[in-house]
């Protein structure tokens, strides 16, 4: 482990110690700021191009697949909290009914602007 | 599929026209310039705070999982290819060689900033 601080690398300590392989974020919990566990990172949505995680797919409710239903989450609303070992958003159970979910028959069109515009303004996100 | 050509929104054609689940980029094939196939996406690496993808893991040779190696490219390097629906990557089959991998057994410490260093040195792109 590289001792890099006070060096002027901050980017670079945030780069390395927070890196993994999106196999295993899937699974992560995922929080609100009640501590309430709102559900799990299932996938994320990546741009092939720009390398960039667009949304955090969560799963929300159901059992073995069975009523699942899935949020996909703005990247920018999930904060990593390490001491919990999982993100933490600030939305309330209640403001997830209204927020754009799909079923696990569905797949989302990823590349339709509307609806990822439609995602981030639920979100207070913006959009590009 | 909307249509936002002419007005000054060509981030967000790039942002929206690319956009996939992690886990259907894994499968993903990799050509050299020379349409040499070098492997498959095997996981990618993020940055779970920044959200940006550091590394595409490619598996390389192997068959069923025995003798596979796996070589981790900085994003950068991989160009994605609509026309062939993969990867390209400037790399030839005799440069792998020598280029930083691991085995099957192996999970390399992506939080150790002298490993992403000499992964990216390796192929010539700066680490941050």
């Amino acid at each position: 482990m590289s001792s890099t601080l006070g060096t002027g690398a901050t980017s670079e300590i945030e780069v390395g110690a927070d890196a993994i392989e999106a196999s295993r974020v899937n699974g992560t919990r995922v929080y609100n700021t009640d501590g309430d566990n709102l559900g799990h990172i299932y996938d994320i949505v990546i741009g092939k191009r720009d390398g960039r995680v667009k949304y955090a797919i969560m799963s929300f409710g159901g059992f073995l697949g069975i009523g699942e239903e899935y949020h996909p989450l703005p990247w920018e609303v999930l904060k990593y909290d390490e001491r919990q070992g999982g993100y933490v958003v600030g939305i309330t159970i209640d403001q997830l009914k209204d927020a754009p979910r799909f079923g696990a028959a569905e797949r989302p069109n990823w590349v339709d602007a509307d609806y990822g515009r439609r995602i981030n303004d639920y979100y207070g996100v913006a959009y590009y």
